[in-house]
């Protein structure tokens, strides 16, 4: 517990230093494993005053279990997602520019850049406009992701939701959204990007899963 | 005073933080609570240089009562909104870039993005082209906030003042107002961004002007 | 000479705080006053590198006369500048993203904002198409700016010469070049800014030539 | 050898100042002077933890040859230049959002800024779409640039490659694309740039590469 909540709250500072949140629109959580329980950013409260300890713990309906603060305001959403998506570790939220624009056209992101196919497998796509409040925003999540390549989520005239294995994958998943939203905005400016064919998506996408990064330690 | 002077002089910070201003070109003030006084920045001193020590105190009519250096030259404005806006208790200034190119169109933001919605309860409203040397600014923004949601005006050609119960929310409003001027910007660059529906527009302002953020500590 | 030396190499901080230059590209220089010199960076030296003591001292033919270093590769055009403006105490080269782009156009940046008509008076004007290694680009620079009220100079396919009464004021108006030049920009990609009228451009800068910052120290 | 892991190490915090990475994506290499070796990122460490001692050492067919970590998955890519060029001292690849998106359309950057001909003697080249996992990327690069003047390649829907002497004259590369890629982007947005002659890019070209920058140290 004591290591999520301070991979929770510093995991916050990426979000700054990628500039996909502005004062406190944005939020990490990050399930406790082995319990019905995750970690969340409390409400309202700024990028800089967050320490491990004031760190929001909820069960899986949403409800707070322990913490001084108020749970983020979008902690419905992220309760839904654990509740209904066993396999994910990690939700994050944000109102990042490019992908909102995206999300503003509810337009979803094709996929230009090999960048893209490596992590998303393919485009980004769209989830349907939802109030804030109830179930709404969480099942749209749900529904759009669920046997979707794609982690992440462009909710429409809204933000960007992005899950992962743990609340570092979905950190991952909203930085390189944002990034990709943004180039592909940038390429269709001045005109059409060239497409990439599915099986060189397929092929990109199947060896990146499977070969990048460092193996186990040794 | 020595609590609203070191909050002023420290939210300058915040407009940097979020890139809204260069070199002297952005102010915030707050007012002093109990007393016809308000607390500026000082005219052309450099955002690096601000102490509360060397923050300005006016009175409702925008003369120098206490400091050093020459009040802020936008300090008429400030005056004349804490004069016809009782409930105002802080007033930010900025040029920022994007709020800065809807004003020079002349043209509204209009409300496609939830956050908006959440903020400013609706579309940010254009005032009047005014020039600077006596109340024509100040009376441009009362005229164009009064009795509106949105706490935020594009001033024609010139550039955004916000407003807000204290000083900081003036410049929560300054932040937000760029980020989603730069957000529906960037939708309108390839499409036309998908309205949202007024009703929805209420219920998010509602929602989020009652229950967003800690409530009294515990 | 050495508060001049200080001040010149501090200064090349705040082209980086702004973003107006990457790697080595772009340079600020300062007269020396009472004296036929002026000082400026060294060629190639990185910014996190320049310290008071390896800045160049030239004679107005720009020839080096005090350095460890050779002087910026843009010396000649600085050296024409001092010879030709006796008035000028300060240059500034850039070659700043948006005001570039204005000058590989060959397009002066209009006058559609009031903190235009303040600092520079109305447009920022295009100077020729020269190239480096003569006194081609130094006499684009003084044929464009002598008798304009512009202090900035957008040389064609190349980037911006500004000038000051001192590297400062050189510095600020580069600072306020690539602001406006931005915002303008961004202005334009959706539609037409609106004009602001002739007198009252002259207004604004006459206003703020005159009273805009702090009076004499007391 | 040690001198080499401390420069290639160090070298990537330029990509970071310049905003031409996120996450872990782009690498620098260098060639270990005399010997068939380069050095080269570890895969999947972040930018913050890389050290001299954590950088990795291939051979020139991309094989692990010192270190305790996977190399970066573009070894094989890096191998091949080193390989087919043997001039070429060190390699750059980054996602840079403005050069991916020309990339990403296919389309050459036009050389229409004097900065531009300086540093890449005319337009900067697009190599073919190629798949990572064989030699593809590396021939491509080689192919396309093997006799031009460019430094810099932009591979089709990926990213891209620079060379250099060694790796900081291939990290100036990378900086220098972006900055050009941007700012022609940005002039293009409002019309189209003024062409420069062919016979002033040469000009402008053979000057930099032989006058620029200080000589030898006295």
């Amino acid at each position: 517990m004591k290591n999520i909540r301070a991979a929770v709250a510093e995991l916050h500072a990426e979000l700054v230093r990628y500039g996909l949140v502005v004062w406190t629109a944005g939020n990490v959580s990050g399930r406790v494993p082995g319990e019905d329980l995750f970690v969340i950013k409390p409400s309202g409260v700024s990028y800089d005053e967050l320490t491990p300890e004031n760190m929001v713990v909820c069960d899986l309906d949403g409800n707070l279990v322990e913490g001084e603060h108020a749970p983020s305001s979008d902690t419905a959403a992220h309760a839904y997602v654990y509740r209904n998506l066993p396999e994910v570790g990690g939700v994050v939220h944000t109102h990042s520019t490019y992908a909102s624009a995206w999300a503003a056209r509810g337009e979803a992101i094709p996929c230009v850049l090999t960048a893209m196919a490596d992590e998303f497998g393919g485009e980004i796509p769209v989830g349907p406009f939802a109030l804030i409040g109830d179930d709404s925003i969480g099942q749209g999540i749900v529904e759009t992701l669920k046997g979707h390549r794609s982690k992440a989520v462009l909710m429409q005239n809204h933000g960007v939701f992005t899950i992962g294995k743990d609340a570092k994958a979905a950190v991952k998943a909203a930085v390189m959204c944002e990034d990709v939203a943004r180039t592909v905005h940038v390429a269709r400016q001045l005109g059409d990007p060239l497409p990439i064919a599915q099986d060189d998506i397929d092929r990109l996408y199947d060896r990146y899963q499977n070969v990048y990064g460092q193996r186990s330690p040794r």
